[in-house]
């Protein structure tokens, strides 16, 4: 038995799976991340103690933490995360390990959903696919050869990163033109707004799709630039590592009747016919809880 | 013992290699594309049994062909090839081998370069690297985790028609803002053309890099540009896929001296330092032969 902890800004989830994958139990509570790192370790120790409360602590063989930001999934050190403040070096596998007693793995969020996908969802015995997550970034994941590809300094996988634009909109990276700048959940909003003549406005991305699919043409469109930056993206990806599956998950996921017939219709476009005819782009399978069961599955690949 | 032959479309390298890599007998041939398909793989045959001329036939284990264009590696299928006008569906790899009696196994060509460099080249012993072959068109090779990528459908690693400016300059592939419609050598001989008031003329890259090197300024902005574009594309590669090494190879890759320090200025604005400070960016160590010794090296993997 496993526990996956989905380690986000707002809220940790955790849950109990087994080594099928098969998700027990499973809870979120908040992050408390003004509350300070120590706080937030305590609170990934106690959804996880919970997470397994039906059975005995000495059944659990693993922890696996899925976390946001640069780590070294090695040594399980998170380097730094933008969405958790003062978080600098800290050993977090360590700590949770110490506290918890049981060996305890650190992986990125994004590889972990991924994972979690091509373990028991939407890329199951599948050989290669890649996971773009979408919400208020765009991280991802990569699987080939049914191994996830971490890069070679555990590092990789940022497509949300990647120029689409060489000369384009500013991104929270410091670079310029990144998908992350016109797909993600918050670049889709301004989007809207700019359409709409506002400058700002208590909109997210969730009410853009509600109104698109309610007849709203202005939140339609505003939707449709967004699925044709992602067709250039997975037209890239296509004629760069020609996988077998290209995944969307993530709130912006949810708009997927209307991001991924633009898609389609912009790799067909751009990408080579080769790469794009046998392509399946789809939704995860497991919108709540790839995160928590690939943290787990991850986990247990490296026991 | 393994023969390797690189087949372009103006002429046929073929050498003997042995089981370390060792290229022992080296010979080119003009591939005579206007003489039709059957000529072209007569003159393959001639090619390969003249490089293996020192020792008995008998002793050849394997035929490895580098191929240009989109290819079936596993069936030895060349699909198209825009340097090889007329080639469709050829099933290269057997006719070769019924021609010679000797196992034959094809390659696309910058995947058989890269495994070339990574065999014994620039990349011996390095887990991961890309390899961008710079010349009238943009190819490219990619090893993870010591393995070839090849793509699910065996047509990935296209990364010339990574889209790096989505409303850019139309690319002979039909898409629009692909890296080889920016950084192929046509590409710096038209954007030097264009700052110098021509329209045409007759100039190629090494001219363009023979005149920047004796101090001409319009030059070497021609080709300073070229290394920014590159840069795009390595910044991309480094936030992607974070390999060990990205490699330059073709006739571009003689410029490496002024293209080199660019794309490293390119890449420290706009990829993760995580991702670039450990990165090696250096010209193959094998320009000429790569091609042929990794063609025998792909065919060694595989027999």
């Amino acid at each position: 038995m496993l526990v996956g902890v989905d380690l986000g800004g707002t809220n940790i989830k955790a849950g109990l799976v087994d080594d099928t994958g098969l998700l027990i139990e499973k809870l979120s509570i908040p992050t408390e991340t003004h509350l300070g790192k120590d706080r937030v370790i305590e609170n990934i120790c106690a959804a996880a103690r919970e997470a397994a409360n039906s059975i005995k602590w000495e059944d659990i063989c693993a922890v696996g933490v899925g976390s946001p930001g640069p780590l070294n999934h090695r040594t399980g050190v998170v380097i730094t995360s933008p969405n958790l403040p003062e978080w600098e070096n800290v050993p977090l596998a360590d700590e949770v390990a110490a506290k918890l007693g049981v060996k305890t793995f650190v992986e990125n969020d994004a590889n972990a959903a991924c994972w979690g996908e091509y373990w028991i969802g939407a890329g199951k015995d599948c050989g290669s696919m890649v996971l773009l997550t979408l919400g208020t970034g765009i991280g991802s994941g990569i699987i080939l050869d049914g191994r996830l590809w971490r890069g070679s300094t555990g590092s990789g996988a940022e497509m949300g990163h990647m120029v689409i634009d060489l000369d384009g909109e500013e991104c929270a990276c410091g670079n310029r033109g990144c998908l992350e700048a016109y797909a993600s959940a918050p670049a889709t909003v301004r989007r809207f707004l700019r359409m709409k003549g506002n400058t700002s406005g208590e909109v997210t991305a969730d009410m853009i799709y509600r109104e698109a699919s309610a007849g709203d043409v202005t939140a339609r469109k505003a939707l449709e630039e967004t699925g044709r930056y992602l067709g250039v993206a997975v037209a890239n990806i296509a004629n760069v590592l020609n996988p077998e599956i290209v995944l969307f998950s993530g709130g912006l996921a949810g708009a997927a009747d209307i991001l991924i017939p633009v898609i389609r219709e912009e790799i067909s476009r751009r990408a080579f016919d080769v790469v794009t005819t046998d392509l399946t782009i789809a939704t995860g399978a497991l919108p709540d809880d790839a995160g928590v069961i690939g943290a787990a599955g991850c986990a247990l690949e490296r026991l």
